[in-house]
């Protein structure tokens, strides 16, 4: 069995999920499963994460079945994180039904010897203080990818700031941005968030693409077209395990290589969202992703 | 004075506008000195539309200041057609508070003669029934370019389609595309569009640039970043007007020139939201827009 050269931390849930047009119970989710099955595309990629004695065979057996390590996934007496969410008519905006955070209200991540040594980590949305504490366990980091959400700007400011100064790509949507920074205009907005100490920041825009930023340069990051919109869930986890498991297998992390690594990140988003969880994934190969990287270059050449 | 290779057909207005910074009141606007302008930086333009007695003479000597044909503009008893708006916080909601018609509630646009054979035409989001009364009048077309707005679609639907149908271009934004198709899906929308009778059809997205559909393919449209918008007014308008420009100019309207023509409207609509009304055109050159083209290929390679 090959070695880990990527390791992702994050939430793993027990979802349901209500869109205008379905309704899936006890479906696998959580930021974890989607970027870590993302990454295994690319890369064999290891998972640090907690689940409740609950959580059942089968999705242990679905989410073991792609090139992972999951020797990192904890499991401890009490429920799974459990999640409940209804999307609008428009497929983007939604609603928290339930967050019940089960033994997830206890994590407290613990990095397998194996991963120390391991230079590529995405640090899932998660309480900035246990970023910044499964970040003190790895001892040689060359890229940490750190991903955050509006909860945390709001209520951990502090420890996130620690978190982003050690972060080589920060991943924020264009509203977190901007409570971020106070900043309402997206390059001034990008432009103090570099200042706070990453390489790169990427501005998540959804169906609109992103923004990648470094100190002098702006990559417009094409979303591929989606034609089957099923479940939108999961769809930025996917795109950032994308990014770090192709960027993990490259031979360096110059712009020009993240710029690739981002089209693959939008291509294999693409297709989380064409079914329920991570579904979609089982029936998914690279010479597939890469049939959709191939669409999009074709779509942005002028 | 060369001869007019391209004309463009809209409305004239006198606007008072708020956004959250400032107010301004009596500047020129309505989608024709946009358009016109913006496509002056490119080609002899003509424009085809309507004012009243009290149209200023500086805004007629601003107007004329461009590489324009203004014999198309007529002049009738009345008042010039006014409107009002205020801009939300985020700079892209806005509210209209007051639209006066005046003389453009009768306007019958007539094509001066020297038009007729031009074969270049930008049809601005007027009432369908114009739109296609100048139309009839023009001779020899190559490429015609159709704006149109929710209002013609909920109002005149059945014209809005005899136009649509002799369009080498339709432009609509992706809120128009569901509304005149039905379909929430943009690429079963656009689909359902071409199959209306344009070869292309561009749907927008404001700051997030655009798509342009052909029956195969797709460009994927970018939005030049925008570092300080002052008024958003315009921007569509002078997109289509740069484009046309653009094309008009060129030696083909194939797609690589298209894509190519879509670039330099996003430039020069980037121009245009720097300042009210019409006022960055009067210190824009071509030089700087090609800058801005450069920059954007930078921006979008892979």
């Amino acid at each position: 069995m090959k070695e880990v050269k990527l390791w992702a931390v994050g939430s793993i849930s027990r979802d349901d999920i209500r869109t205008p047009l379905e309704y899936k119970q006890n479906v696998l989710g959580g930021s974890l499963p989607y970027s870590t099955i993302a990454a295994s595309f690319f890369q064999k990629t290891g998972a640090v994460g907690l689940v409740g004695t609950d959580f059942s065979v089968s999705f242990s057996r679905r989410w073991a079945s792609f090139k992972l390590d999951l020797s990192g996934v904890k499991k401890a007496e009490g429920k799974t994180f459990h999640w409940a969410c209804e999307y609008e008519d428009n497929m983007i905006s939604r609603k928290t039904l339930a967050t019940d955070l089960g033994v997830f209200a206890n994590f407290k991540p613990e990095l397998p010897e194996a991963y120390r040594d391991v230079k590529f980590v995405l640090l899932g949305n998660i309480d900035p203080k246990l970023q910044l504490s499964v970040l003190d366990q790895a001892r040689d980091v060359e890229f940490v990818t750190v991903d955050t959400m509006n909860y945390w700007i709001q209520n951990a400011k502090e420890d996130l700031r620690k978190v982003i100064k050690r972060a080589t790509m920060l991943t924020v949507n264009d509203e977190e941005a901007r409570l971020l920074t106070g900043q309402r205009n997206l390059l001034e907005a990008a432009a103090e968030l570099i200042k706070m100490g990453p390489q790169y920041v990427l501005i998540k825009k959804g169906e609109h693409g992103a923004l990648l930023f470094t100190q002098d340069d702006i990559f417009i990051v094409p979303a591929y077209p989606v034609r089957r919109l099923v479940d939108p869930t999961g769809a930025g986890d996917s795109y950032a395990g994308a990014f770090m498991g192709y960027l993990s297998r490259a031979t360096d992390t110059k712009e020009k290589t993240v710029r690739t690594a981002l089209l693959h990140a939008s291509a294999v988003a693409s297709f989380c969202v064409e079914e329920f969880s991570i579904d979609r994934f089982t029936r998914l190969s690279l010479p597939d992703i890469k049939s959709r990287v191939s669409d999009l270059k074709h779509m942005i050449k002028v």
